[in-house]
């Protein structure tokens, strides 16, 4: 018998950025502390080569809106399309299923 | 006026790796080029640091199904748990929104 599975959201960004990127480095980690402050945040996972990828998962779409619309982060993310993107996208998903593999 | 959104899929595929990860590199590209020729597939993105994130986009279920049981994938999958990963998570999610920005 399994689990019914409680579905959730996650939020994946990709990302290109632009060769300078002075202050980027500090200002993802102030956002990543604030969005685990954020009511209805579940995780985050972060990985970065040629693209950026970083995943984070929330309860549900009003967490997400709430975390969008969050007066910081606002100013995070005008300063990213200003100063540190080339590109990126933002993809709202609702997760519907999952299985994990673990030693 | 926005165009119709057409919903799609993406597998979000998180993990960790032990030290020796011999043989891993050249089966992860091979992988890769196998998905392309995947019917349904749309898209992969790949970033590794501490963890590493593999997101693959797919037209249906159907498609992922189908990817998830492909034969060389398998002996790939099964070599995975064996040899190369200490931990890995997959997630099935359904794309509802998508926004992007660019220069």
């Amino acid at each position: 018998m399994s689990e019914p599975f409680e579905s959730y959201y996650a939020v994946i960004f990709t990302s290109t950025q632009k060769e300078n990127i002075e202050g980027y480095p500090e200002m993802a980690d102030k956002m990543e502390a604030l969005a685990r402050q954020q009511s209805g945040f579940l995780g985050m996972h972060s990985a970065r080569n040629q693209v950026g990828i970083t995943i984070s998962y929330w309860k549900n779409l009003e967490a997400i809106k709430n975390w969008k619309q969050q007066c910081d982060h606002v100013i995070a993310q005008q300063k990213g399309r200003k100063d540190w993107y080339s590109w990126y996208s933002v993809k709202v998903c609702k997760v519907e299923r999952e299985y994990e593999f673990s030693l």
